[in-house]
């Protein structure tokens, strides 16, 4: 899997009074692409914070806003994995509009693997290459992932 | 102390593109009325979730939305305890524009104390007072709160 | 049709440092259902307020809470019409886990049509038979929802 | 003026269940950093929106979490402009703890200015001067705006 494609519908709470999708709210839909991103690879992230008290402390985000996302727009978020190591994993996404296809913004997240106490701790092996550390996985460039679907 | 007041700015997040204030927000804004209250008593809220593992869970909540609040508007939120026992607490809210006074929502919140495990539990013995369990606290009707100021 | 039925999954950014789902976002969640009820019956809100400029505002708004919603649970939103006249209209909720069927909460939302201008309007006529203004809409209890599924 | 400092507390709807601030919320502070940044300026963020038409609209955000924000904590946000044109602004953020003053995080928003359409629009020429343009406002480092304190 290069990447997966989750959807989300921009609700009344999440406009401001510009008419359009509150900058923030990019950031809590990269979080519903990267949740959706680890069912994709067969497990829940819930269940690693529950089973293995490993959390994904974010430690940088950014965003590029290219066109307004506008209420009750559906928006395709385009998640994929940029770079992992055992210690911090790097996610980036694309978000369209499922109406044109036009682009609406682009974004990175960066993380740590930490414990509970908010200390980093490696990620423990049975997740490794599911993140694709230690292993092949080929990374296309990010641009493809629209072009491509739901590579 | 009879009703705590404290203030909130609508932010630019909290607007919809209605141009006023989101409707879910009025319930933060009352969080933030409770949080104050609570300070005003003489404890702060977070020591009690960390110190005692009391939390107050809220089973029931409700707004009457009077006036729209607008952006970047200074809204005075007073709180007061309108029923508590050592079970629970119901607090009592009314919000009024600090520009020109107009009251803009009434609200209530209902919570009952409970344990890290959101299992109901009672408050412990020394923060009874302080929510006038048990004591001699005169709860005038909310309707004075503005007439009478910071009482 | 009798309620509608639609899904959220709780979001990391609408959990508390409780663990739960975070009081305030029910209100969202209710906006989402009463989105997709519109959608249902025929027509979409954002086209009402584009097209006609009217508005839904929320008049007063409430929350039982009877279990919590935990982060990565679906949410099941039934939706249904409790009241409407050509001045107003009245929700009711009821939110049960997808998983376990639990109820999680009920709420209800009372609206006021209005324009751009948030003065109070009528609701044009062609609206009026969707939501069953001057109609034959037979309201069932909001109880038999749950059981009745997606009536 | 340099950086302008305001302070905001972490609400409790901010915090999620890893028990720190939620990271997309960073946002919301910095918007409420330069809200006040504004208001230090000699104008209120609203009223250009109101009498000129004029929106600030964000096309690059980012923020580098350095320190978890904990619930009912006060942070400081200090703003500042890193570049402005009457085409764009450029504003840099550092937040920091009131307790123990740690960094909590940086951050960044590019915007630029735009009409009620969202189509660019240039600065009016009253406005210019307030946001440094064409003038001699020198901005020093914003690594010196916590050792500099309220600059």
């Amino acid at each position: 899997m290069q990447s997966q494609r989750t959807s989300v519908r921009v609700r009344y709470a999440e406009t401001d009074q510009m008419g359009v999708a509150y900058y923030a709210n990019y950031f809590i839909w990269m979080e519903v692409g990267r949740v959706e991103f680890c069912r994709a690879l067969g497990f829940r992230y819930r269940d690693m914070e529950i089973d293995e008290g490993v959390l994904l402390a974010v430690v940088e985000a950014n965003c590029r806003y290219l066109a307004p996302a506008r209420y009750d727009e559906e928006v395709i978020v385009h998640t994929r994995i940029e770079a992992a190591t055992p210690r911090m994993v790097r996610f980036g996404y694309e978000m369209r509009s499922s109406e044109d296809g036009r682009k609406l913004a682009t974004g990175e997240t960066k993380h740590i693997f930490c414990g509970r106490d908010m200390k980093p701790r490696k990620l423990p092996e049975r997740y490794r290459a599911l993140f694709g550390i230690g292993g092949v996985r080929q990374n296309r460039p990010l641009a493809n992932c629209a072009r491509g679907g739901l590579v």
